[in-house]
């Protein structure tokens, strides 16, 4: 179908579409016309058309979209057909936060343990789930299907334990350090780095362009 | 020198290149080439030359670019060259672990306080930073020259947050709460909502594509 050529751009809007449409199945509406969904989502129905246009359309003349349809349609789009697997590591308060998002799970993404290289300064337990230390996690990856790593340690020992991570077989990254990785290309790496975000605002704030142009990530 | 009309992929580069030259500096390196600088950020010799262009190039054929002024330039158009300062909404682990960011300060973005709905049940003090009960802030916001407000609460109630802080003359919104904020024209609001970071990693993972076309916030 083609998803393959889809610009970045396009790609970055679909998890917000899935946001939207979730809440509207959340309200118990059904079906959406191109308009009401742009009205909410404020962005131009032919935005919406022509978006959705690249997965095959899915909507239907004079019927709209199907809430449920489109959920599960853009779903499968993203990989959230499958259920993924993550490990936390650094139980610090970002990893903890993260550890603590209820909303990751309603997409079928789990996260199953933390790890830390202080798991006794810290705190053993974060909503249920386990805090190991670092020595752990070898043996953790080879007996438990992880796909995804979310780094929230500092740069200075990111880089080093990616590696680790990818050695035991993990390819998806999601990192927070201050730093880019170097992985071979079939590691799949998508950064989080939150200073950048607040230039983008402070550039914003300077030039006086207005919030949604600034809809970061 | 027409930084109004400068794309959106251009500014989400900035913060990049100020990342990467600040990692230089650090190294004691005072000027450096163009191609040396892609090899660094692996992006191409002549994006580079490109996206400083936009802002009246700085760099000088045969020398290369001076860093410091390179960065100082760059921080110019981000709105580094004036300080800004920062309230966190919310006490919980993502507050608390952007208030112990250090990097930030070293750009000029200083978190003065936290505040949150229930500040005796989480902690008094963060870092050396005051965690104060949401019904200090109206007082707070008068008595100190905060232009930026970072919304780590529910996104139940971060609408209404929003408004009050915008009440009292806060424009810029960083906002982490997993909702679209409806505020006036002049507010600037930059979202993090990392539900969609982690959705995209998926959607790679399942696409295969490859980390430097991922590279998120």
């Amino acid at each position: 179908m083609g998803a393959n050529y889809i610009s970045q751009a396009v790609i970055k809007r679909l998890p917000r579409y899935v946001r939207f449409l979730s809440e509207l199945k959340a309200e118990g509406i059904d079906r959406i016309s191109s308009k009401e969904l742009s009205e909410r989502m404020q962005v131009t129905a032919s935005q919406i058309r022509q978006d959705l246009n690249h997965f095959g359309g899915f909507g239907q003349q004079g019927y709209g979209y199907n809430v449920s349809n489109l959920i599960n349609e853009i779903g499968k789009i993203l990989g959230l057909d499958q259920a993924h697997n993550l490990v936390v590591i650094g139980a610090g308060n970002l990893g903890r936060a993260l550890a603590g998002y209820s909303n990751f799970e309603s997409r079928g993404l789990y996260i199953r343990a933390l790890f830390d290289v202080a798991p006794e300064k810290t705190v053993r337990e974060v909503r249920g789930l386990k805090v190991y230390g670092m020595d752990r996690l070898p043996e953790y990856l080879r007996s438990h299907d992880i796909d995804i790593a979310v780094l929230t340690i500092p740069k200075e020992q990111v880089r080093q334990v990616a590696q680790q991570l990818y050695d035991e077989g993990i390819r998806g990254f999601w990192n927070f350090a201050h730093v880019d990785l170097e992985l071979p290309d079939d590691a799949v790496v998508e950064n989080v780095h939150l200073s950048e975000s607040l230039m983008q605002l402070t550039y914003y704030m300077k030039h006086q362009k207005y919030s949604e142009e600034t809809d970061g990530c």
